[in-house]
This record gives structure tokens, C-alpha cells and sequence, in this order.
């Protein structure tokens, strides 16, 4: 038994996705901002979920800022080994930069059980003392996000770009809007949010691909 | 600067995402089947999306075939590296079974290659010849579901369970739908189907993991 598909070649697969997108973003009135517009369009690609289009938020030259740093080798933090697997790691190897999620590795247990943490919270430690220009992707822990923003807000770490894109019931809107806010400590990180309770570490995935995508 | 949270031990994170879920589904008015349960909720709870509750579409049983072949030991084989980086291995281990994702073998690259087909294609091929017992979780490559349905339609494969929820918007409502309704070769294999677009590596990872945490 055969099951003929009318597309099969994913570039054709790609282009004729995309113009459904474009299609649907149309018939709901949705204009996207040119320069957050390859972002959004590959969330929703990756997710099939408009709701993207109106809760991914942007700091001013957010998208440009993640390329310019990339183009410069910076590195990619995530919080989950599948949001590290959704890169396109060898495409980030072209201009230098690596992947990087500790959250699995034994001083990253250790800290967390010593400190009575979380271990995405250690991981985040870990990746502060990277002598490396860093863009965080953290797609599942708002433990992670609240500490990279402490960890901004004392000082101590100044990520090129901070995609927050924590899913869930329980800190996860708030984790995010400390971003979007700048919160208590009035912080300004280049930074893209979705904002609300979705996200995911597809959509992580989904955000450093489009800035690699689109260089 | 010390950003305070109300909710930071994992099982308590757990348990109040699990009840905010509860109340906005009565809220819903959304009645759950109760052998269903907690597959939707955690899907529910990697997605922050409702949308789930109506579109997650299971054969008769589908539950509790995909518990009882785990217990025999069955393994899972993924479409992604990502569905395969979201299961709990460990817990899988214990009941003898592993998981697979042979995407990125060598064999299924030069196989994909000399048939002109997808990766995605071949690593079926390539799984279907496992002497194991199966769960299939497919939640990228529509290819993948439809080369799986054919081989179910041909004799030449039956999975103990079918997790079809790859996402986007050409040929995946289609792949799916044979499934749910048969197809041309009238096939009855066991599935958890998510219809429409949505899906992802994700819930593909988290409807396996709720079969594991439900055993």
C-alpha cells in the first residue's frame, strides 16, 4: 500500500507551510514587526500556535542583537537537554559558538543539593562563570529565568540576548514578566519573552534556530 | 537581589499546576475520560494548552495497551532527537525497554539517499526491523506516520502503540487522520492521535512520559 503525498521535498514542505502561515496571520489581521517577523513566523511553524504572534515580546533590536552576537561565536545556554537538541548546533559551529546545558552534569547535582536549589538554578551558576559571550535559551525552568535575572540584576552576568520562554502553572508568568518590566531591579537585558503560560523548549529551539536561520 | 517565590520544591510545583489545570478545565466545563486522564493533563502541563483536552483522540484501551507493553518491556522509538532527549530512559529502564531514535545513523542517511525519501522514512524502515515489542512516538515527521501506517497496512509491522502528533501544516491533519479512521487499509492499530495541526516533540515526549508515570 502506497499513500501518495501531494508535497514530499521539506524545502517545498518549508515554502508551503510558510505561506499558509502568511495566509492565516492575513485572514486574522496580524501584522508583524518586519524585524521580529522570521522569529515569530518559525514559533508558530514549530508550534502551529498563533497565539504566538501576540504574546512573543521583544526588547528593542532584540532579533539583530542575538545575530550580531552569534556572527561575534557567542554561545547558547539552554535549561534542557531537548531545547538543546532542537539547535541547529552545527550551523551555530560555523560562526564559532557552541550549545551548551549543564543541567545534567555532577557538580550541577552537587550544587543544587548542597544550596537546597533547583538543579536548572545551579545550571545557571555554572554557565555565569562561561568566559563566553552567551545568548540563554530557557524554554522549561522559571527557577532558571528568576536566577538569570538576579544574576543580571547583582551585576554578575550580562547575557547578549535572554530568551525566556518557560512553560507552565506555577512562576512561570512572572518569571517572565520581570523581563518584560524590567522588574524590582529596573534591569534592561535584551531579551525576547513569550509572554503568558505557553512556551516550551521547542520554542527555544524554534527562536535560536529562526536567529540562525536568518543571518 | 533575591526575587522571592511562593512555589519552589518540584512535587509542590507539580501539584498546583496540576490543580490550576483541574479547576480551568471545570471551568471549561470539559469532562475528562477517566482512562484517558493522565495523558491529557500532561500534555496539558507541557503545553499550557487546552486546546488538547478536545483534539488528543485514543483507540479503544490505547492507555492501557501502551502500560502493558511497557511492562513487558518494550521500547519506544522516537522520529527526533528531541521526543527521544524528553523521555524519562531511566524510568523506562526499569521495566527492560530503551529508546531509540536512529534519525541521524549513518544507515538511515545513505538508505534516505539511495530511495530518494526522508530520513524520517528510513529510520522507520530501519526501526520496523527491531525484533522488539514497539510504542511508536512520532511528533515531527508526517512521513514517518504515513511510511508506519503502510507498513501496519502491509503485514510488515504491528506497534503495541501509535503517539502521532507531529505539527504543522502540509500533509499532518492527513497523517494523521489515517490513523483515526483507518485509512485505505482499514487498519486497527492502537493510538493516541492529536487531530489538527498542533502537536509537537514535546507532547510526544510527554504522552510517553505519562505512560511511564502512570504505571
Amino acid at each position: 500500500m502506497k499513500i501518495e503525498l501531494k508535497y514530499t521535498q521539506p524545502s517545498e514542505i518549508e515554502r508551503q507551510s510558510m505561506e499558509t502561515i502568511s495566509r492565516i496571520l492575513l485572514e486574522q489581521g496580524i501584522h508583524l514587526a518586519p524585524e521580529n517577523e522570521s522569529v515569530i513566523r518559525r514559533v508558530i511553524h514549530t508550534t502551529a500556535d498563533f497565539d504566538y504572534a501576540q504574546t512573543l515580546s521583544f526588547s528593542p533590536d532584540a532579533v539583530e542583537q542575538g545575530r550580531a552576537a552569534i556572527r561575534r561565536g557567542a554561545c547558547i545556554v539552554t535549561d534542557t537537554r531537548m531545547a538543546w537538541s532542537g539547535i541547529n548546533k552545527k550551523r551555530l559551529a560555523e560562526y564559532g559558538g557552541e550549545g551548551f546545558c549543564f543541567i545534567s552534569d555532577q557538580d550541577v547535582v552537587r550544587l543544587a543539593s548542597d544550596n537546597s536549589t533547583t538543579r536548572a538554578v545551579a545550571s545557571m551558576e555554572k554557565a555565569s562563570r562561561i568566559d563566553r559571550e552567551l545568548i540563554f535559551a530557557i524554554g522549561n525552568a522559571p527557577t532558571a529565568l528568576v536566577r538569570l535575572y538576579e544574576l543580571i540584576a547583582e551585576g554578575k552576568l550580562s547575557p547578549a540576548l535572554v530568551i525566556g520562554v518557560p512553560v507552565g502553572f506555577v512562576n512561570v508568568v512572572e518569571s517572565k514578566e520581570l523581563f518584560v518590566t524590567g522588574g524590582p531591579g529596573q534591569i534592561q537585558a535584551p531579551h525576547i519573552i513569550a509572554r503568558g503560560r505557553k512556551g516550551g523548549s521547542n520554542v527555544a529551539a524554534a527562536i535560536v534556530n529562526a536567529l540562525l536561520y536568518g543571518m
